[in-house]
């Protein structure tokens, strides 16, 4: 099993009494609640309340081992792969592998871009980005020039999905209410936070009526969104958009992702976004003892749509992998991948989300409190759990963010 | 104001409703409440858990401006000091001046040993710290030759200090109880934790007796306490203890500290760790608005002895501070600085610590629960004080650490 997160760890813990050796690979030593890491790069919560160790999830499991560690080559027909260590390179043999290495941002060609606009995909990204988004009003303050403190007040959002719409309510709240009174030469409340979509709407995975809202409570944030234009370049100073070049110095990418360079080593036909085309039971064509499951994989639903890149998706197919292998083992085989839509959810800021049930829709406070109990409710880990509860209840009453902490040594500047 | 720590703070909010113009520059954005850095260092609290943005802290107080920068030069004739800022360099004129930025760690004139043995005096130190002791553990599992096996399982702290006897006795808990059972090709119990210090005792600023029951309770912990040697060369691969060579991947530096670099701009003369010799009143010699306090201070007491370098006596000489300069604007004297010495305490780990009150001294689970109380009254901020909480409980009924998330990007491998 290589990579941790939501399918790689479902298809572990679905395999728990199953008479197998499970090696489980990952370049961290965490099972990450992506779901919460814009949290973690808006400072309402700490890298570790939303982490949990490898480890220690899976310390009952005896038939697992973790190794924390790079994949470096796959040999499909050898099945083997290699490991990249300290001390040298090692190979693993298989007989059955999964391939479950997510996503990671993708720049459409303009990697350059990269360098002033990061995504937010890791924990390392998150802390990042935090540190970015504060530090920039700090440069604020110390700014004498009109023009340099209004670009340090400019932020820019790009791509209007559930990152995008998040990071841009919370970041608005953030400069309305968290620093309320703290300056004295800004007033972080005249920050402009703009959300920046290339298509028609925002949240376009949702119905229509359900992106309307969302722009609506998004614009009573404090959020300016801008739909229907793409941007067309990225400096150090700010942002093109359509032939407006907007002054930003803080600009942040949520527009796209591509699949982990992994699926490359299979060998096989991938899509433009480098997913790997999979079997309707998640094997890669042509190697039947080889899955693909979670953001690495692309499979089309009976309805002609795929499988959506979301969490229920990676945990479903997970435990699918983990049903196939067992059947494998018994000799018997088992109906395809069938992915089941519980719904979608998505939340924009204090108080305002939207939700999406197919039969129920609805949106504003009620969608917020569902949202939140129902991340809650997923979220691995009693103390994490009650952490986060804590730390959201307190923010709130108080509007205050529990971390709010510039990190990062010697060029914490001004 | 130079400093956000316990005698920058201090001073600047008992200046509260004082006729005058504050400036607090320092060079991060945020109060460290140091005595609990240790945990942060040792995964148990997470960084933002001890830490809290000087702005927030400081919002209602609107005598006082917050900025983050670092001071480049400070010029006590003309009463000026230059800010290191990013668009240039900034002059601010004071008619009074608190320098009170600390101290570092120090070498002894061994420099080269930092890169093999970091010390623990910032966040960003402990989050070092803590990287590099998870980390050691999954290289130990990944090692095939059991001597390298052996060193990545081997931890050197040196320095019988608080500092290095709350480290020493945390890790060896870490070690026995907390990764129980979560690895395959090694027993992290097996782990060696050997704490060096070059004196006769640790913990040498509390009474004999209570230095004898903190080595018995670290020894019961399972660390190795070797006293009377000191450490004569410190390599990538271990340390050398007198003549013996002891293999060790993962060394702390606990050792010793020399006062911030700052106190060097007075153009005074320092005492051998780089400490400004300040007056009774705390003022700089021949600089009668130019106060020092904390760390980067020295001044003896009416018995002889050195005021400590602890909390206590950094926040009672920020207080002594304001008090002083209200005093000046109103033109009336104060009488010099006295250390009121409420008592010394140390943890050492589950259930054990040290408390001297003068009159009273206890050790083992009373002390420790002392000083958790202790600490909990005097972290700043209800919601620090209530996750501290939460995360210690959770803790010591589960052996579990909150924090045990290995960050920093691309050289996490094996």
């Amino acid at each position: 099993m290589v990579g941790g997160g939501f399918a790689g760890l479902w298809a572990v813990r679905a395999l728990k009494s199953a008479p197998v050796r499970i090696t489980l690979v990952d370049r961290g030593n965490h099972h990450l609640f992506q779901p919460l890491l814009y949290q973690v790069a808006t400072a309402g919560l700490s890298a570790p309340d939303i982490a949990a160790p490898l480890r220690q999830i899976l310390r009952r499991q005896k038939n697992v081992v973790v190794r924390m560690a790079t994949v470096s080559t796959i040999d499909a027909d050898a099945k083997t792969l290699e490991l990249d260590c300290d001390g040298g390179n090692e190979t693993l043999a298989f007989d059955y592998l999964l391939l479950a290495t997510g996503a990671t941002h993708a720049y459409f060609g303009n990697e350059r871009w990269a360098a002033h606009a990061p995504g937010l995909k890791t924990l390392d990204d998150a802390l990042d980005l935090r540190r970015k988004l504060l530090l920039a009003f700090e440069r604020a303050e110390s700014e004498t020039d009109p023009d340099a403190r209004d670009a340090w007040l400019s932020f820019g959002i790009i791509g209007g999905g559930p990152t995008g719409v998040e990071l841009a309510g919370t970041l608005a709240e953030i400069a309305r209410h968290t620093l309320q009174g703290e300056f004295r030469n800004i007033d972080p409340s005249r920050a402009r936070v703009r959300l920046i979509e290339a298509g028609p709407r925002v949240l376009a995975s949702f119905p229509e009526d359900l992106s309307e809202k969302a722009r609506k409570q998004l614009e009573r944030l404090g959020v300016e969104v801008s739909t229907g234009t793409p941007v067309k370049d990225i400096t150090a100073d700010g942002y093109r958009l359509g032939e407006t070049f907007v002054p930003a110095k803080t600009i942040v990418w949520a527009a796209g992702v591509s699949a982990s360079p992994l699926g490359e080593c299979l060998g096989v036909p991938l899509d433009k976004a480098g997913r790997v085309p999979v079997e309707p039971d998640l094997t890669v064509p042509g190697h039947p003892d080889i899955f693909v499951a979670g953001d690495l994989a692309t499979l089309k639903q009976a309805n002609g749509k795929p499988v959506p890149g979301v969490a229920p998706a990676a945990k479903q197919m997970g435990k699918h992998v983990a049903k196939a292998i067992r059947a494998r083992l018994k000799g018997v085989g088992i109906a395809p991948f069938r992915y089941r839509d519980f719904g979608n959810l998505a939340t924009i800021g204090r108080m305002a989300a939207v939700v999406d049930l197919g039969a129920w829709k609805f949106s504003g406070i009620v969608a917020w409190w569902f949202w939140l109990l129902a991340h809650l409710f997923f979220l691995i880990g009693f103390r994490n759990r009650s952490v986060v509860l804590l730390n959201w209840s307190v923010a709130y009453w108080t509007h205050q963010r529990a971390a709010r902490i510039i990190l990062g040594g010697d060029d914490t500047r001004c």
